[in-house]
């Protein structure tokens, strides 16, 4: 793909941000994007390739979202970064590179449009017809709400063994004050801010870098102290905060 | 190696193939090599380090072919690369840097010369005496030709667990109709089109995306169901297709 | 931290040195940086991030090398990079990305500072307050010299199963003629010149490609064969070279 996007432009700047989803894990992916996007400067195009339906029928398409282009496989992939998006389009198969393959998409098609894009060879609404937005596959957050509650699988673990969810950390003020998270055998009284606000080797759980609930041992790896485990729910419990003027039990 | 060719030129543009060659796996390494150059554009330079015998006898080549170069020890790593080689040359001593160890030639005589080559402050007949590209070491692609069938070793597994061959697709259509791909207990009845044209867990033999035979698990592992290790053999059997006017045995 | 590098000025060369350092491993990471700065040009930012104790009261330092920048976390990360240390900085969190988060100060800290300090929007003494170099934070080598012998621990094992220390074959001559290295099971009766000058399979010590010694199995994995890890200690041992007009025992 760096060969591809190098052919198109030999001045783009080109940033791998993993190589490490698990294979065909598409959801893991749309993670991992989710996470880092924000952190790119405005007129990026991100490129996103885990493609277990390459050669099918499913579409290739390119998203458009307020400063950004994504350019995938339409699987789901995009799920968690569609919610500002402005515009959809299906690449045409015109696209391709003139031998094109059955089961390397990433470079013979998203890489050679993705590379156009950046080099402003050719404006979004080029790479084929516009489709709507609404008609994208599109994962759940799978979240769940309850009584004084709200859960969420991990969603990815990370190199240090940290257990990564979508509950995101914005709602929770809103609800409360977290007084328990949950996962298994792992189980703590509450948020810390930091890992060093615990001793070496306790569980914490905190906001992570952007800005959701993870799970983490200080100095250890969670995941595997604790056998967690991709999709393991993770459940937030709070106590509502009495607001003054509330009609409370007491 | 990243420094060194910074150090020669700071606007050189450098891709890193792969880190994930084993060990002093040459024959892996020029596998690697064969299944992507053709992505890059013209112009570039190629350098490749899986070196066991480096601080060695062995020479240092620069080899030239049409649009391309390659700087790498003479160890066969080049094996596949080599077939339109215009020009090769022995990269003499002069060449490395002030500091030059017996233990990493990559950094102290391959990246320089590299990077003086991709920057052009260099000709590749400057790096040192031209030799024979004939007398370069070149491992065989370890192809069998038997009576309706043509057998190749694993040359490498990938990410996904898919097993790569050398068979190259392009002599297939001249050979006759695929009917059955073997591999110790892995074995299926011709070849797919891609991965999803068969049911989730299904083993399948399709053309891979450098265009030769490879066997795969659907959304799975092949190498780890059925037990495959690089250098294992893949057998692939043909029907002779019958041709108007010949004189068949009916 | 790329993302975030690049917004800062998508001019900025940036490589990846290593993403492999064990978690929370900072000795490991001050010794990856040991061996890698010198085949980098003069004028590089050079930012480093192990840091678990990431949120806490740990400063975050700029430090002035002839030629180089480092950013870091003052945790002992720059410890064996320290010894040419012109200035040091502590940095301000004015210069914090917008969202300061508690767990990642890579991207939300270390990279903006850095990459500014690459891009020359700010110079070094503008990141903070100036410092005393000699309060920095900073791991001994963990060397000891003993009777005709100095030993060492293992710094590092890497992809081959090479073990590296920090033994610095600069200082060997001056102490006599090696004539065993030590480590566990492993044993050989002084050093080679490179892998080749043993037998497939055999141990060796040598001078690695850092200049330091290295012990290793040609064509083979050191540490797993020998059962060697990090921290285990290596033994060099001399035979003190008789000068001329010395008073020896004979």
């Amino acid at each position: 793909m760096h060969g591809v996007l190098l052919s198109v432009d030999p001045a783009l700047r080109i940033v791998d941000l993993t190589h490490q989803v698990s294979p065909q894990d598409i959801i893991e992916g749309a993670f991992q994007l989710l996470t880092a996007v924000d952190a790119f400067p405005d007129g990026c195009v991100h490129v996103a390739v885990v493609d277990p339906g390459v050669g099918s029928a499913r579409r290739g398409i390119v998203v458009q979202t307020t400063g950004r282009l994504f350019v995938a496989p339409d699987n789901g992939v995009l799920s968690y970064v569609l919610d500002d998006s402005i515009a959809a389009f299906e690449i045409s198969e015109s696209h391709a590179r003139p031998v094109l393959t059955f089961t390397f998409h990433g470079r013979d098609i998203f890489a050679p449009v993705a590379g156009r894009l950046a080099a402003r060879q050719i404006a979004p609404e080029e790479v084929g017809p516009a489709i709507d937005p609404g008609s994208l596959v599109r994962f759940p957050m799978m979240l769940e709400e309850g009584d004084g509650e709200v859960s969420g699988p991990i969603a990815s673990i990370d190199h240090f063994g940290n257990c990564l969810t979508m509950i995101d950390a914005a709602t929770l003020p809103a609800r409360g004050e977290v007084i328990e998270v949950l996962c298994g055998r792992f189980h703590v009284g509450g948020l810390s801010r930091t890992y060093s606000d615990v001793s070496q080797g306790a569980p914490l759980a905190l906001i992570g870098s952007y800005g959701a609930i993870e799970l983490s041992v200080r100095d250890g790896d969670a995941a595997r102290s604790y056998g967690l485990t991709r999709g393991d729910r993770v459940v937030v419990r709070f106590v509502r905060l009495q607001h003054s003027g509330s009609s409370g039990r007491r």
